[in-house]
């Protein structure tokens, strides 16, 4: 082996989420937990799910209704029992697999227009993402579900010691994120407010807008 | 090298498959044996299509209507010749890129729509799915084609007398799937059931109904 | 390690592209640019981009028809301000999350329905990809934005002089693409054909069609 190559190794687990019906779970902190758990310094890492009516989707970490809006517009193209055709002049098409209720076939479709799997890297022993960046699992089914998610990653394992180490980073990063911030914000002011507000502004919602504008001073330069 | 660990090695070929027009192929047992033949144990695998207007899916497995309403959905949510706003009050729009027939243009949105790669896990010498989960190739145009995926494979490679132990491992773990068993219950009463019964409930249907509930009680835990 | 092993490295980069409102970014020459200076002979690619308003496509390479037409599907898909039903009976929705302009929430639904990443193979220092495909990224947003993409390849490097070597292999064969044979070929004809010939036949057209059936006798063998 040439001099300061790092051996590559593999790690390969199965982790479970369990769902609360339609919607988001951000399994960002999971993963990073389970990334310094291994002691994966740097690699690339695949998240797939074991399931057909659930998927992946990497999305706004910050505000809630972007959440929102996806789901009522994903329920908006895929409906429940029947679906027309873009340009409205067909008649309504049933589903034919109907047999596990009206929200399974939809659930298939709305996985295949996401995604069953993510590749990632990992470096510096953290999930390599934008600052607005979260991984979600998305349930489409109506009913909770345990959902089976497996991870696995391909790249340079620290030492137990360093492990530690990066571990404790890891968390510290974890903690500066913008999600973090946005929740810890809005907990000390109203832990509901997202869920209430809907979409006045409020104090919170400034707050929010100015850190948003800060960090993206440094993440999405534009011009014009 | 530390001791225990094993040596990282690549394997990348290209596969054809002959589609028979707009469609799924279930390239799983394909990619199974691809898998075998490498003598592949451990490892990260990624799947990807030659073309844009054929792409990848990974869906249900079990029940050929999800396929027929997979298909369905996708010609109502691309239509040929013309789209309209999904709001329904604008003009059609018709495609400019139409030199190659009216399927090809809906052929490249319905691959942006999906996938052109997936990356998915072997272990233990098997691609890790989970019970109800199939890769397909979804053939877009009307005509059949010859269609060339790359199979591209990093992670640790069994001796060759222990590949072939594997090998016969999996096949006899492939005969097991879902998918084969429900294949071999309606040959064995009526190889058309699935065609020709249009969502009628027959013993058949009730009889894979009770494996589907047998292996989800160890795949699908759900509340509620 | 066993003899005639390569060994494993990975390389891990961050590139920046600018974007110049809605529309696609060609990154596969910057992609195989990076390849041949890290000296990569085969590996895995992993494409991410740190935003969640832009996302990556494999799209065909040549016509650049095809990229106008998705532009407008995707915008009658995912409409701004609101959106309705596909099947037509129900209100319009107005999107919740919309303090950063008309385009922003459409633009987080553009990139769920589309990819945040990409894996593809390296091979003889080259991106794998078929004759008619290239990488692009998408922009959704109106304005021009600074996108960061993450580059990571797991594989065997070569030693620096065959990394040499395989650069100006890797340059004259990107020269010899699709793409870049349209390209020569409308530029000595008139720079901009494909913009303002409005999907009309020309001479110009008529020799690439020639160039795609030629090439293609090799690479989609379709029969009937």
């Amino acid at each position: 082996m040439r001099e300061g190559l790092k051996e590559m190794e593999q790690r390969l687990s199965e982790l479970s989420f369990e769902t609360s019906g339609e919607g988001f779970t951000d399994i960002t902190p999971a993963i990073n937990t389970w990334i310094a758990e291994n002691n994966l310094k740097q690699g690339l890492l695949n998240i797939s799910v074991k399931h057909t009516s659930c998927s992946l989707t990497i999305n706004e970490n910050a505000d809630p209704r972007v959440l929102k809006d996806l789901s009522a517009y994903m329920k908006a193209l895929v409906p429940e029992k029947s679906f027309q055709s873009i340009n409205g002049q067909e008649k309504p098409v049933k589903y034919l697999h109907n047999d596990e209720g009206p929200d399974d076939m939809p659930a298939h479709i709305r996985s295949a227009l996401t995604c069953s799997c993510l590749s990632l890297s990992v470096d510096a022993g953290q999930l390599v993402l934008g600052t607005w960046q979260a991984v979600y699992l998305w349930e489409h089914r109506h009913a909770c579900h345990l959902r089976k998610i497996v991870l696995h990653a391909i790249g340079e394992v620290s030492s137990k010691n360093q492990g530690l180490a990066n571990s404790s980073i890891s968390m510290e990063m974890s903690r500066r994120n913008a999600s973090k911030l946005n929740e810890i914000i809005l907990q000390k002011n109203n832990p509901d407010a997202w869920a209430s507000d809907e979409g006045i502004e409020t104090n919170v919602d400034l707050l929010i807008d100015r850190i948003h504008e800060l960090i993206s001073e440094d993440d999405q330069a534009s011009k014009e």
